[in-house]
């Protein structure tokens, strides 16, 4: 299992060789074995297979071919739609439209969503998280038909590797732990902490390619910038509240 | 690696063993392997093993002993304070104060918080997963010295295991999926899904113990009320506030 992790790497070309249905219930049997809040269980899976709904779904993902490309797309939901079902058909008040429960639900969510990744790479199989879900919420809870009460939180692709990339490089382990207390990075840290990752050629030509001076600013000016960061925080916000899930104190 | 997750139960007792931190260090490197937003690895661990500590985190966690009977204690915490410092070392203003960085961090926490969990169970230890963590977050920041920008999302105490609990039942796994779109769930949907839950010797005994009519009853009264979550939501929305992400719209 150890070896599945440390050779983890996501996956954007797909074969278009077909995920047997017996092999899915199989990995995502495995999935729902993790941890849950109190056992409750409020996730559910979206599973899209569909030439139509997966094109959609491509525009919402801003056209990352992969969503299309490979066989199943998966969407990991926050859910307290179900479990406030089952307590209102049982003289049970739910109190679940909240952000606590929101949250609680997303942890639920993302346990699965990890452990599916995990069984399907073990199978063999590629995985790509798409960070667009949260961006997008809206459209994809539209396409999807989500009710109140459910929020998309994780979409994986999944499907036979067309590529063997190598591995990505990641910050050393003593950069992102802590011992006892957090210690915070001095200057000198900072700069021990992501020189092996800023000395990567192809982080290098990163830059130039973007005309920029560092690689974080690929990252402030190109990647994740404050613009977009703050657009689609109010659209995840109102998703969240639409839903149903209350954010005001 | 499916079967480790198959055998996968929450364990509340612990042996006084230590974990070598030969064996901590593979988990925890085992465990940064995986999938992180646009490689940025925006998350932080916090290792927790002397008891003057662990006994703070034990308050903060309801009191709940196996943090202090278990060896390790790992909070696995949303962090932008590391990735913004770099930003601002190389002239990149960051622009991540805002609750979409805020739910990327977290979900960056939350897959390494699983992986970390399945590595562990790989090597034969035990893990629990403490719900309290959002619940409580504020005095969890005060006890680690978390700094803005820093949210813990996710707490688990880890050691070789001191019992040997039974599987925890699951909701059959057409009740947590949905094929294309989602099924929104009729009476008798309901009904079937739960069946099997509510019928388990362990939960008939749990309604008599807490005197109350159904298995949801104890969910919505005694376990996760509407009184708590209200109160726990505004908390942590205030603690989220607080360390800098902005969740005004």
């Amino acid at each position: 299992m150890i070896e599945t992790m440390i050779l983890h790497r996501s996956i954007r070309k797909y074969k278009s060789d077909v995920i047997h249905d017996s092999l899915l219930t199989k990995i995502l049997g495995a999935g729902i074995r993790g941890s849950t809040t109190g056992n409750m269980q409020v996730y559910s899976i979206i599973i899209n297979k569909e030439e139509e709904i997966k094109r959609k779904l491509w525009e919402a993902h801003f056209k990352q071919n992969m969503v299309i490309e490979a066989p199943v797309h998966l969407t990991f939901c926050a859910d307290f739609n179900r479990f406030s079902k089952w307590c209102e058909q049982r003289n049970a008040p739910p109190g679940y439209n909240n952000f606590l429960s929101f949250f609680t639900a997303a942890i639920d969510a993302l346990v699965v969503a990890q452990n599916v990744c995990l069984a399907a790479e073990n199978e063999g199989l590629g995985i790509c998280y798409l960070g667009t879900v949260t961006y997008m919420a809206d459209q994809i809870i539209e396409i999807l038909s989500l009710p109140k009460l459910v929020v998309p939180v994780a979409a994986i692709v999944l499907g036979y590797p067309n590529e063997e990339p190598g591995l990505t490089d990641r910050l050393p382990l003593d950069g992102v732990i802590h011992t006892e207390t957090y210690r915070n990075y001095s200057k000198e840290d900072i700069d021990h902490i992501f020189e092996a990752k800023e000395n990567l050629l192809q982080n290098l030509e990163f830059i130039k390619e973007n005309k920029l001076e560092t690689l974080a600013q690929v990252f402030t000016e190109k990647r994740y910038s404050r613009k977009d960061n703050e657009y689609f925080s109010a659209q995840f916000l109102k998703v969240i509240e639409d839903q149903g899930f209350l954010i005001n104190r």
